[in-house]
């Protein structure tokens, strides 16, 4: 059977153990033939193939409910409900994204779940809807690829064990997170692995579960003599797989981490087709990090399983030694630690996705903010070309962070800058202090970057004008610039403002704009609700100035084109400026 | 030896059993004393007296690292510490706080860990901060009343059984939560207590962690001796004792649940001194609940270890059957069986109190805005006298919730509104609904209350005037009222508007104002930065109309008083008026 004419799980019910495997075989190059092309996770894909046409292949979807967690592993799902174009011909690969979708297949895929960890607290719900309908159906969660170790998973292990009903939950251990695994849990699961499942201490029988291993984890037909003995079971029930992350493709199997998620690459060898520009921000911040780990003896460098927004190698991680902890899917513990450490003398650099960071709103607020814990927070990926998945937006991180009192958030208009706050940041021991790394555009200051930033919310006045302030924060201040050289075509001498902090504003300056100003304009990269420029704009409210804020709307968008939702938000240079000239 | 001579940890290192258990008896008097007349938290503390006397008598504080969680237990470690005044002399109650409080005691409490579970993680904090100036004290976590159960414990437990260094968890199992506990691990912990700690299945080996138990946890010596063992272990190490919540006071022995936290009561009976008038908004939700369980056949109310956020009685609860479900302290769960029954079709609602949401921010976002799961969310404790201890403030929810795309977050101002808002919300199958439960005062509508919200936006004007409009949310609406009272009085007609919605703006009646308005002013019970009015600034920023937003500051405040830190904030109608007077 050919892939390419799978269109619903019930084509793959009829076939034999050979038929399977052939069909497997031809789900690797499929996943092999799009991520090379457009990049994507590579070793998750490939690792749970069969376990996903098993799964497909016992349970009845749509009316058994099965959730991916993380969702990044769900390609084998989208081939065999409808979706396989998406992977066949480049022209459809946009029809079809890395993460389960509701709105591409609402029977198939129930959630989004693209944040690793919350299906087991979602089936839990999903079953007592079930019951309280008085069905009967299989609700199904597929757990792999480090998501055990996220809080709610462990909420939801607990929850699910004092459930008793039926509730299915595929643990798809491929013995690694995005990088290495760390933490108790993954001695337990090795444990488990080396003694066939027998062995002494299992944490699944202790949160109340059932439990059976299946050593063969790429093996279709042991995997689906598995589900079925505990397909309509009526207690909660753990299957144990033991799968290989990159299965099939040696060099995914090699380099694990490298290919847990890969740019284009060229299949024959797995080399990457373009290299990133050096110098970056995160080559900055990389630098910064061993450079740091030289000059303080009590050095500590916290990652949540994404080593990679640092660039740290497995080689520097190695190399950082004592001074390098990563403690796996876990932001709550990440900010919590580095609050602990921080409060005993340690300098602490903690490196997080914006988007992941939602998980751990509470221990900005209750262990870092309020504690005597001075430290730095590097928030990566942000902003409108930062990761641009629905389910991993970095808009929402200016009106997350600022909201706290207490944390400093700044952010740095150009490499420059970035590094100096680093600098500041690290060495100083008073604040709390998180950085904005840029993502938009490389840029250098071609004005005097401050070296010290302790004099708090102070703004920066980087051309000074009338009629018009520009304030542009972050990676959009290169916009700012952009708007203000058009302005000066039409005649129009704007003053050009760079704020740095972003969690408060400088009452003073502002204050200062009334004398010549009429129109003050904020732009920042990030959700314009909650944001720096809704700061501004009360803050000028009974001053008689206009307050425009630009920035990002508050709504869900998917898979965009960059420059498509600059222009619909009218973020373009000429949009700002036309929009300004309408308003003096 | 008298307990009000305890100065110092020191104080009590000499002495013998039966003089500790004189002093367990002493400070059982003490918690009783105080909490019987300011109220507290009472169960936990009584429970956690021979635990505490013997962590401070075997370890070495403070250079031995002891960190409370929750740290609603901490009374007994309070009084070791230097603090006893606080619980002897009513004229000294106010010296001491309800949990752990660094400006109190910055030698002896650590962290605020005002919130359940993050302990460990800060103990892993503190461990690699100790390991990195190659220090050698013990680091102990005192783990205890459902705070097992939280994401982040078990985050905690995850990384600390990796670490390979000296680190202690003190379980202090009472054997519930706040109310009843809930969950797998409760079984586990069930069975250990049942086995003397030798049951096969053992969550904390699981984990990596060495274990021991102690059945008598309110027996000094048995304590002392176990703890005694650990002392400068080099390895994680767990000690799970088996206490009883609320021992030595019949009352909060017979009534574990209701002497959780108590009011004011009178020692003799247990019976409280005030009752609270009825009915109240917490009434009107709790017979909201009960009538949708006879109306809707797949009805579910969700409650995160409160379920007094519903005044539930235990027996109410036993009534809704299936209908009812705790997930413990696990609100990252809550939010994701919300999500997830609701996906399938059951009329969902979730309580919870606006402090402890914070856990879930991630869970709002990616497991219920994005998601198809229409359902009612009632945050309860909301603004300035939700609750007033620093750790527990609920002036951040507005910021938190409207900052996500998707959630409407609703603010009646008085029990008809409150009403009506629930009923819709439940009823309609569109919209994911968070309301906010009013607080500040009872108040009953004077003017028609809407039943359907689903023209979402739409502000309410109240009172048409000219000049100045107010726009006062939910149970600050009732300052709005006596300010445009107090300015008819000075022969200003100001135009009243209740907006209902918190989490978007009216543009349309926004832009009407600007025909015969100069100056809008918002007042909201809630942090301003991110809230609600600075929404308005922002969409009336170009308007030319002037824009006062009023609320609460983005700043800590600890145990105030309600009335001054209005003052403070220039809240009180007076203060009000008169500054709108003086924009005008």
């Amino acid at each position: 059977m050919q892939l390419e004419d799978i269109k619903s799980p019930a084509d793959i019910k009829g076939l034999g153990y050979s038929e399977l495997e052939d069909i497997a075989s031809q789900m690797r190059q499929a996943v092999l033939n799009r991520t090379s092309q457009i990049g994507g996770h590579v070793g998750p894909n490939l690792g749970s193939v069969e376990a996903i046409i098993a799964l497909h292949y016992v349970f009845d979807a749509p009316t058994d409910r099965l959730v991916y967690d993380v969702s990044h592993q769900a390609f084998p799902h989208k081939m065999l409900t409808g979706r396989v174009d998406g992977f066949l011909d480049r022209d459809d690969f946009s029809k079809v994204g890395e993460y389960t979708c509701p709105p591409e297949s609402p029977e198939y895929d129930i959630f989004w779940a693209g944040h690793t960890s919350p299906a087991l607290s979602l089936c839990v719900g999903l079953a007592k809807a079930r019951d309280l309908k008085k069905d009967r159906y299989n609700v199904v969660a597929f757990v792999g690829d480090g998501a055990l170790s996220g809080g709610v998973a462990f909420e939801g292990l607990d929850a699910g064990g004092a459930l008793n009903s039926n509730l299915i939950c595929i643990i798809n251990d491929n013995q690694m997170a995005i990088a290495e695994d760390h933490g108790g849990i993954y001695s337990n699961l090795r444990q488990l692995r080396e003694t066939n499942g027998t062995a002494a201490d299992n944490l699944f029988k202790s949160f109340g579960w059932d439990y059976m291993y299946v050593a063969e984890g790429n093996n279709v037909e042991k995997l689906i003599e598995a589900y079925r003995k505990v397909k309509d079971s009526s207690k909660p029930t753990v299957i144990h797989i033991n799968t290989q992350k990159g299965e099939g493709y040696v060099p995914a199997e090699q380099y694990r981490e490298a290919f847990h998620f890969r740019n284009p690459y060229e299949i024959a060898t797995g080399e990457l087709l373009k290299i990133p520009p050096k110098p970056n921000y995160t080559t900055v911040l990389k630098d910064f990090i061993n450079r740091s780990a030289k000059k303080y003896p009590r050095f500590l460098v916290i990652t949540s399983a994404t080593p990679d927004d640092f660039a740290l190698t497995p080689r520097e991680r190695e190399a950082l030694g004592e001074h390098y902890m990563d403690v796996a899917i876990a932001e709550q513990t990440g900010v919590s630690v580095m609050a602990g450490a921080a409060r005993d003398g340690a300098k602490v650099v903690y490196g997080v996705v914006a988007t992941f960071l939602q998980r751990a709103y509470d221990q900005l607020v209750e262990d870092w903010a309020m504690d005597n814990s001075p430290a730095l927070m590097v928030v990566c990926e942000t902003g409108i070309n930062g990761i641009v998945d629905q389910t991993h937006l970095g808009f929402w991180d200016i009106a997350m962070i600022t909201s706290i009192p207490e944390i400093i958030y700044l952010a740095p208009a150009n490499m420059e800058e970035y590094d100096a706050m680093l600098e500041w940041a690290l060495a100083q021991d008073k604040f709390k202090v998180a950085v904005r790394q840029p993502v938009y555009s490389i840029q250098h200051a071609d004005y005097e970057v401050d070296k010290d930033y302790s004099d708090l919310d102070k703004f920066k006045v980087i051309k000074e004008g009338k009629d018009v302030a520009i304030i542009a924060a972050g990676d959009f201040f290169v916009k700012g610039r952009e708007v203000a050289d058009l302005l000066a075509e039409a005649g129009i001498n704007a003053t050009l403002i760079n704020p740095r902090f972003i969690s408060g504003v400088d009452k003073e300056l502002l204050d200062s704009l009334k004398d010549n100003h009429r129109l003050v304009v904020t732009i920042e990269n990030g959700s314009i609700e909650g944001g720096f420029g809704q700061r501004v704009a009360s803050a000028l409210g009974t001053s008689g100035l206009k307050v425009l804020n630009l920035g990002l709307e508050k709504r869900f968008v998917d898979r965009y084109n960059v420059k498509e939702l600059e222009e619909k938000y009218g973020l373009l240079p000429e949009q700002i400026a036309d929009r300004i000239k309408s308003l003096l």
